[in-house]
C-alpha cells in the first residue's frame, strides 16, 4: 500500500510497496482520511532522528524507516476480534490517539501513561502512521466524532487535545473568572487560546511576536495580544487586569528564556505557570521568581483519553471552532515541498497544514520503492 | 531598654536606650525569653542591607538601625484594650509569629499574607525584634505554648513552621505512604525531616554533604542520608524506594544548582518538587527534567498562622521533638561572636544557636549608645 515514510534527517520517502497489516484481537483498522504536520515532524525532518527510533522501539519493536502522520482522523475499514460489543462499527469516522504505552511503568502505574518510559506514538515510534492506507490500533485509540464534526476537523483534535490537557492540569476549575496569559501563537499556543475560551476564562491576552499569528491569535478568541517587543507584558497585563489583581495562570507555549522568565513574574501571588513547551536546552532561571509570590510552574506533556473525549464533546457542542487553523490541505506527495518547507519558510503564514490522504499523489512518478 | 540592634554590614550594637514600646488597642506587650539566629540574620549581617529598610518600610515606617531578633518566644507583660476576650492572659507563655503584612495587596487579597508586597517581619523590618526587653505585637501574632513546651523549644516553633508549610503546600495528604528526600541538612532541612516525619512521611531520604550534619538529619529522623558526592542520588533513591516508583516528593532546601536538577530528576511521574531555598542568583535549568515526568515544581515562602499552630500542635503531642537542634546557648552581648561568627565558621556544628534575652549582657562594657 501507499505510505509515506522517514528514513532519517531530510529524507522522507512516498512507498507504495508496503504490506498491508493485518487486524488482530481488540484491534482495528482505520483507513486514515486527514493527517496534520506536527512541530515534532518537523524537528524530525530537519534536524532527526531524534523522537523516531534508530533502534527497535521498546514497544513497537520497529526501527527508522516508519510510517509517519500522527494527528489523523479516518474511518473503520474492519474490527478484530472482541469487540462486538465495544461500539465501534466498519464505517464509523475518528480521531485517534496515537499514544503507545506500555502499561507496566513508573509512570504508567501512577496514571500517567502519557508520560510512560517505554512510550511513543503511532507514527512517529511505529505500529503504522496516518500517511498511509490503513493503520491497524488498539480498539482504545478510536475515538468516534460526532456527525457534526468533519474528518478534517478530526484530525485537529489531536493538537487541540495537548491544550486541552495542559488547560486541564491547570487549576483553572477552581478559579473564579480565570484570567490567562498565553505564550505563543504557534499551533498549540492558538489551541491553547481556544481552549481556554471554551473552558470558560474570563481574559485571555496572547503574547506572539510575528503579525500573522497576532491576527490569528485574535480570530481564535484572545481577548488582547501583546507584542513583546512593544509591550513590557508584566505591567500591561496587570493593566489589562484591572491593575491590581495579575493573571491567575499562565501558559508557556513559546518556550523559550523570555517566555518563562515573563510568564513566572507576570502571574498572581499563588498563580500558575503551565509549561506547555519542548525545550531544546538549559536556559537561565532564577527560582526565586516564583518563590516571592509562592507560586506553581507545572509541566505537562501530551494528552490522555479524557483530553481527547473533552475535545470531540466541545467540536461537537460548537464551543470550539477550529477550521480556521487548516491553513492548508496537500496530496501525500507535497509532503516535503508545500508541508515541511511550507512550515518552515513560510511560519507565520500556516497553523496547520493537512495532508488529505484519500487523494492519493499527484504525480506518480513520486512513488519510489521502500528499498 | 536593652537590645540588640542592627545599623548594617558587620554592624550589630547592643544599646541599653532604646524607649519601650506602648501597648495600643489589640496590642500584646511580650517579654522575649529566647530568640533563634536565623539564615537571614546572617545574610544581613555578612553582606545586608538587603532586607532590611535602608528607607521607612511601608508598613512600619522604620529603617535602620532596627531591632533584631524574628525567631522568638516570650511572656506576655501586657495586653492592649479590647482584648478581654482573646483568650491572652499576662504571664501566658508564647511564640510570635513575626509575620508583618498589609492586608490589601493582591497578595494578601488572594490569602497569600506570607507574600504580601509590603510585607516584613517583626525583627528584621523594624517594629521591635525579639533581642529586646520588651516588644509589642499585634494580639494575633501570639500563639500560646501548651504546658509542656519549654520557652526555648518556643523559639524553634517559626523555623518550623516554614518547614510545615512546605510539608503542607505539598501534595503528601493524597498520596498513601508518600516517599520523599529532602535536600540539604541545614536548620530547616532538619526541620523539613522532623514535619515529615510528624505527618506521617513512610520514606525520608535526606541529601547532604556534611558529616555532622548527615548524623543530625539520621537523629531527627531521616531512614537514609546519602552524599551527592559518594552515591548518584537518583539511582540510589530509586533503589532505597525499591527500584520501580521512585520518590513522591522532594524539597529542595539546599538551593543550588546540583540540588535543584537532582530534585527534578530524582521524582516519580507526577511527582513534586517543592523549593524551600531562598536563591542568590539565576541558575541553569532545563525545563524538561520535569516536562518528561509531567511534574511540579512548586515554590514556598514563610509561613501562616496555621502552619504555627500546627507546628505548636506537634509539639504539644510529642510528635515533633527539636530539643537537640539547639546546639548552643548564648547571651545578647555574644551575639556576634558566639552566634554569627560560630554559624558561619563552625557552620556544620550547629543547627540552632538561642540568645536566652533575659540572662542579659555578660560583660556591661558592651553596652553602648544608640547614636
Amino acid at each position: 500500500m501507499l505510505a509515506a515514510r522517514y528514513y532519517g534527517k531530510e529524507d522522507v520517502r512516498i512507498v507504495n510497496d508496503i504490506q498491508r497489516p493485518k487486524c488482530g484481537a481488540g484491534q482495528v483498522k482505520v483507513e486514515p482520511a486527514f493527517v496534520g504536520i506536527c512541530g515534532t515532524d518537523l524537528h524530525e525532518f530537519m534536524g532527526g532522528p531524534n523522537f523516531s527510533p534508530t533502534s527497535p522501539h521498546p514497544i513497537t519493536k520497529e526501527a527508522i524507516p516508519i510510517t509517519i502522520g500522527h494527528e489523523f482522523s479516518g474511518t473503520i475499514k474492519e474490527l478484530g476480534s472482541g469487540l462486538e460489543h465495544s461500539g465501534l462499527k466498519i464505517g464509523q469516522r475518528l480521531a485517534v490517539q496515537p499514544t503507545i504505552y506500555c502499561a507496566q511503568c513508573g509512570a504508567c502505574s501512577v496514571g500517567a501513561e502519557n508520560a510512560c518510559l517505554n512510550g511513543g506514538f503511532i507514527g512517529l515510534s511505529g505500529g503504522g502512521g496516518g500517511i498511509s492506507e490503513e493503520v491497524v490500533v488498539p480498539a482504545e485509540a478510536c475515538l468516534p466524532l460526532p456527525d457534526n464534526v468533519g474528518l478534517d476537523i478530526g484530525a485537529l483534535v489531536e493538537p487541540l487535545a495537548v491544550a486541552w490537557h495542559a488547560v486541564d492540569a491547570s487549576p483553572i476549575a477552581e478559579i473564579k473568572e480565570p484570567k490567562c496569559v498565553v505564550f505563543g501563537g504557534g499551533p498549540i499556543g492558538l489551541a491553547v487560546v481556544q481552549v481556554l475560551r471554551a473552558r470558560g476564562a474570563k481574559l485571555i491576552i496572547c503574547v506572539e511576536v510575528a503579525k500573522r499569528r497576532q491576527e490569528f491569535a485574535s480570530e481564535f478568541g484572545a481577548d488582547h495580544v501583546l507584542d513583546p517587543t512593544k509591550h513590557d507584558v508584566v505591567s500591561t497585563a496587570l493593566e489589562l487586569c484591572g491593575g491590581m489583581h495579575p493573571p491567575d495562570l499562565a501558559f508557556d507555549c513559546a518556550g523559550v528564556p523570555q517566555s518563562l522568565e515573563t510568564a513566572c513574574k507576570v502571574i498572581r501571588s499563588r498563580g500558575t505557570v503551565v509549561n506547555v513547551a519542548i525545550w531544546e536546552h538549559a536556559i537561565s532561571f532564577n527560582p526565586n521568581w516564583l518563590v516571592f509570590r509562592e507560586a506553581n510552574y507545572k509541566a505537562v506533556l501530551g494528552y490522555q483519553r479524557k483530553d481527547f473525549k473533552g475535545v470531540i464533546e466541545a467540536l461537537g457542542e460548537g464551543k470550539i471552532k477550529p477550521a480556521k487553523m487548516i491553513t492548508s490541505r496537500i496530496q501525500m506527495d507535497k509532503l516535503v515541498d508545500d508541508g515541511y518547507w511550507a512550515l518552515i519558510k513560510e511560519k507565520d503564514k500556516h497553523v496547520k497544514i493537512l495532508v488529505d490522504v484519500k487523494a492519493g499523489v499527484s504525480d506518480p512518478a513520486s512513488i519510489v520503492k521502500s528499498t
